[in-house]
């Protein structure tokens, strides 16, 4: 529900999902349906991603009251080798992110992958911290992705790590359209 | 995607998303979108939430393909002293959960904290055990919840554990409507 005149103003907290396990953009995913639910509006940036038709595009973009953005290419990352394009599609992803987020025309912001994307030196750890820093009091936010900075998880205010404790690639199974992307 | 005449036949899998973390739920609520967005068919029963207006029921509600039931009241389980309408309707919520896997209706069927309703002894192992092993193999299924037996999580094929780093109930801070319920 947005805010009333009888109710104090919210409090927009941190959270991060990070981990090895599956779950992170799925968690952040579950939190943006129920925030959509109660009628707040919603952003993400998708880092990484690029324009892979995600299933969960396809729905979150015939829903009201959520706009996303996404970022990078297809193409995986190889962060022993980084490139000047990827640098630059991740810094347009934190730079979308941010601007949302003192636009005052979101409630909830959502940074999918950017935990790796500071991981691989896509984006500067400082300018995540000075987004943190600057983030206004009623906006919720969401940093999701592998091996989120301790610094970060030192900022945030909920912070679970997913853990793998099986997977099917293990096995050798492949990622299965419909649950995994 | 449906299974078209081109496809082979889908593998449905067993995930669990178990741990004491904040986004298991979230996480089952995520994949859902996911399978919404490729024109599957979902089926989710709520254990021990009764008739809560949970905002993720809102928005699904609105949504084609998606089937909700729950089961339970508002009123915390205190698992030193279960009463038998608990235990009645969990019963009620597994069979749900188990004609809609059964029924050729959905493609991928959620069980929300059914691993809590079995460490609290409100359904019997046993009868998801059961369950796993009926499961049409087309069919996905996500249980959710604390506690994952481990006979459960032997039987799965992805399982996450949601580890909690930090929670802002640790510092006092209440539940928050939009993104924790």
């Amino acid at each position: 529900m947005r805010e009333g005149a009888s109710e104090p103003p919210r409090q927009g907290l941190v959270y991060i999902f990070t981990g090895d396990g599956k779950g992170k953009t799925s968690a952040a995913l579950g939190a943006v349906l129920r925030a959509l639910g109660h009628g707040l509006r919603v952003y993400i940036a998708f880092f990484m991603k690029g324009e892979y038709p995600y299933g969960e595009r396809n729905i979150l973009s015939k829903l009201p009251n959520v706009t996303m953005a996404s970022f990078g290419s297809l193409k995986f990352v190889d962060p022993a080798n980084v490139k000047p394009e990827e640098i630059e599609q991740a810094r347009l992803a934190l730079a979308a992110g941010r601007e949302a987020m003192l636009s005052g025309n979101y409630d909830l912001v959502v940074l999918d992958e950017v935990n790796l994307a500071v991981a691989w030196k896509l984006v500067e750890l400082d300018e995540v911290v000075r987004l943190i820093n600057d983030k206004p009091q009623n906006v919720e936010l969401i940093l999701t992705g592998r091996r989120a900075d301790v610094k970060l998880v030192q900022m945030a205010d909920l912070v679970t790590e997913m853990l793998k404790i099986k997977h099917p690639y293990d096995k050798g199974i492949k990622a299965r359209q419909g649950i995994e992307y």
